[in-house]
C-alpha cells in the first residue's frame, strides 16, 4: 500500500490540504527579514480570531507539549501549588509537567469520566497559583467544562491554564470570555497545519505571575513577548512550518469559524449516530457539565475484541484510526473529525468500520452505520 | 524583487535544495507508525556518521537553542558550576542558559578574539561540572579549539558541552575523538535542511550526570533516549522537517563528508582571498589554537562604512548576506560558505560585493576580488 494514499482519521496529525503542502516547499527566507515578519503578523492576527482573544499570542517551534511546559515553567516556582485536573492522558501530562516545577494538587478522575467540579473547587479553595485542565481530552473523547473552571479560577485567584490542543480551531473556544490565562493549541489538529508548531495566548495576569527567579530559556514567554513586539521569534523559527501554518489559517478563515465548528461537530455526531446504530458504545461517561468531544470520538471496543485489531483492520484498508493510549490500549478506538475532514471521509471510514466489524463477527450486516451517519450529514 | 529569487548567503538559514523542498510537501504520516520510525532511524544513522560518534543521538523539534538548553538543563543543578567560554554571541547564549540552571564561571574573551586556554584551565582546575564552548562562533567567524578544550575537560572531570551548530556537517568534527559529551547541531546550517530541528549527541557520561531531581520536560534527554529505543520521539515531531532532513542528509552522504568539508573550507578561503585582494580585513584575531571559520567568514566594515549599508546594498541586488549581531551591529559583515553553497554562488556574491564597495567609494575598480577567489577555487 502506498503510504501517501492512506486516509488519516486519527485525532492528529490530520490530513493537510495540498495547497498547505505546496506552501511548505517554498524556498527558505531570512527569518529576520520583513517577509517573515509580515507572515508572522498575519498568522498572529488570524490565530487571535480563532482563540477569540485579545491577549498576546505566540507561536513556538515545538509541539503542544512545549507550549504546555512554557505555560507552567514560566509561572510556577517550586513552592507554588497547581491544581491539575486529569481525566485522560493529556491531563496526566499537565500533572507530570507541573510536578517538575511546583507542588501538584491532583484532581484525578477515572480516564473518560467527567470532572467533578466540587472537588476542583475544594482544592482551589485551599489556595493554588494555577489550575490546569485539558479542554478537549483527546485520549478519551470528552469535552471538559472550561467555562466553569474559568469561573472557579477567577473566584479563587488562580491562573487558568488550558490545553486547547484539540479544541481550538475546531470547537467554540472563548479564551477571553472564559478567563483562560494561558490557552494552548497544536498546529496539527483542528487547524490542519503540519505538526511541529504550537501556539498559546497569554493574559496580562499570567505575565504578572511570571515572577520566579529563572524562567526556562527556549520556552521563556517573556522573550517571546519581547520579540513579538518586533514581529519576530526569539530563536530561529521553523520557517517551512510557518509557510504551512499561514496557508492552513487562510483555509480556516475562508471557511469561517462558525461553519468550521458546525462541520466538525456534525462529523462527530455522525460517528456517534453510526456507532449507536451498530451497537458500539461511546467511551466517555458524561455528566451535566461535560460533553462528547466534537473533534474526536472515542468508542469502547466491543466485548472480547482488542481495539488494536480494529485499528489494524482499518489500516489494512488504508484508513488510519487511533486505538487507546497507555492504560486504554486495546480497550477503545478513536476517530477524528477534526481539521478539514469532510463528510465523505467520515462516510468512507464508517463504511470500512462496518466491514472490519463484520470480519470480526461483531455485526452480521453492513449498512446501518452509514445510513445513520448520512442522516446526520443531511442536517449540514 | 521576487523574494524566492534571492540568494541566501548568510550563515543560515542556507538555501535548501529543490529535492529537499519537494520532500517537505509529502502528505502527513502518523508519527507513531512504522514509516516514521524507518525515517527516524535512517536520519540517526547518517547523523552519527556526520558527528563521528557512537554516542546516542537525538533530533529535537526546536532550534539549536533548544538543544543547547537540553544539554545544560538536564545536567546542571542550581549549585553546579559551569565554565562558559565566550568570544561571540552564541558563547554568550550558553552563558545565559547556564545562568538559569547553575552557577556560571565565565571565561569572557572580547568577541572575535581567540580563547585563552590558560584561563579555561585555571577555571576548570577550581572544579566545575561542565564547560561549554561554541566550536564555530557564527557571530564572529572564528573556529575555537575543541580538541584542546575536550582534553582539559577530561583532565578535570568536567562534561564538555559543545555547540557545533555551524560546524557539524561542514567542518571536520570528531565528537568521540575529542571527548565531546554533548554536541549540538542545527538543521539549517551546514547540513542544509530547513530550519526548525536540532540534533545532539549525548555520551554515557553525560547521561550519568543527569542526576538532578527535575529535568526539563520537553527537553528531557532521558525521555528522548527512552523513545529512541522504539525509533520514536517522546512528543509529536515536526514531520515535514524530518522529510526535509532525511533528503538533505542523503545529499550530504552523496557528496561525502570529505568532499563536503573541503568544498566549504575552499569557499571560505576564496572569500578571504577576495577580501584580501580588495583590502578588507578579517574580523577574528587568531592565535595558535584558533582558526578562521570554514563555514562563515566575518569581515570588518571598512573605515567610515556602516556594515548595514553593505548588507542593504547587497540586498538590493538580491543577495542576502549578514551584518553583525548585537554589539557587532554596523561593524562587521558576514558571508556563509556553509551548506550546499557552490563556487558560482560565492563568485556572484564577491562580484556584487565589489560592486557595492565601488558604489560606496571603498574601491575604484572591480575585479581583483573575483580574480583572487577564482584562483582559490581552481584548487578544488
Amino acid at each position: 500500500m502506498d503510504l501517501e494514499d492512506t486516509l488519516l482519521m486519527m485525532p492528529g496529525p490530520v490530513p493537510v490540504a495540498p495547497r498547505v503542502l505546496r506552501a511548505m516547499s517554498r524556498p527558505m527566507i531570512n527569518h529576520r527579514g520583513k517577509e517573515f515578519s509580515a507572515m508572522f503578523d498575519d498568522c498572529t492576527t488570524m490565530l487571535k480570531e480563532i482563540f477569540q482573544t485579545e491577549n498576546d499570542l505566540f507561536t513556538i517551534s515545538g509541539s503542544g507539549t512545549a507550549s504546555m511546559e512554557a505555560a507552567l515553567g514560566c509561572t510556577i516556582d517550586k513552592d507554588d501549588k497547581v491544581v491539575t485536573i486529569e481525566n485522560g492522558k493529556f491531563g496526566e501530562r499537565f500533572k507530570d509537567i507541573a510536578a517538575r516545577y511546583g507542588q501538584v494538587v491532583p484532581v484525578e478522575c477515572e480516564w473518560g469520566t467527567s470532572v467533578d467540579l466540587d472537588v476542583v473547587e475544594e482544592k482551589l479553595a485551599e489556595g493554588a497559583k494555577a489550575v490546569t485542565m485539558v479542554h478537549n481530552e483527546t485520549s478519551a473523547g470528552i469535552r471538559n467544562p472550561a467555562l466553569e473552571v474559568g469561573m472557579l479560577a477567577k473566584k479563587y485567584g488562580a491562573l487558568f491554564i488550558m490545553d486547547g490542543v484539540t479544541s481550538i480551531g475546531g470547537d467554540d473556544v472563548k479564551v477571553d470570555e472564559w478567563g483562560v490565562d494561558i490557552a494552548v493549541v497544536g498546529s496539527q489538529k483542528c487547524i490542519a497545519a503540519p505538526p511541529g508548531l504550537s501556539m498559546l495566548s497569554v493574559s496580562e495576569r499570567a505575565f504578572e505571575a511570571m515572577n520566579k527567579e529563572n524562567l526556562p530559556y527556549y520556552l521563556d514567554l517573556k522573550a517571546y513577548q519581547k520579540s513579538a513586539a518586533k514581529s519576530q521569534t526569539p530563536y530561529t523559527p521553523a520557517v517551512p512550518l510557518f509557510f504551512g501554518l499561514q496557508e492552513a489559517l487562510k483555509i480556516v478563515m475562508e471557511e469561517g469559524m462558525d461553519a468550521r465548528i458546525k462541520r466538525q461537530a456534525t462529523g462527530a455526531a455522525a460517528v456517534r449516530a453510526a456507532m449507536d446504530a451498530i451497537g458500539i458504545e461511546m467511551f466517555p461517561q458524561l455528566n451535566a457539565t461535560s460533553a462528547y468531544s466534537s473533534t474526536v470520538s472515542a468508542m469502547k471496543s466491543p466485548e472480547g475484541v482488542d481495539s488494536n485489531d480494529i485499528k489494524n483492520g482499518m489500516m489494512d484498508k488504508g484508513i488510519i484510526i487511533a486505538g487507546g493510549q497507555n492504560r486504554l490500549s486495546g480497550k477503545i478506538f478513536r476517530i477524528g473529525s477534526m481539521g478539514n475532514v469532510a463528510p465523505k471521509d467520515l462516510m468512507m471510514t464508517i463504511q470500512h468500520l462496518e466491514l472490519v466489524f463484520r470480519n470480526l463477527n461483531v455485526i452480521n450486516e453492513m449498512g446501518a452505520g452509514t445510513e445513520a451517519a448520512a442522516k446526520v450529514f443531511d442536517t449540514l
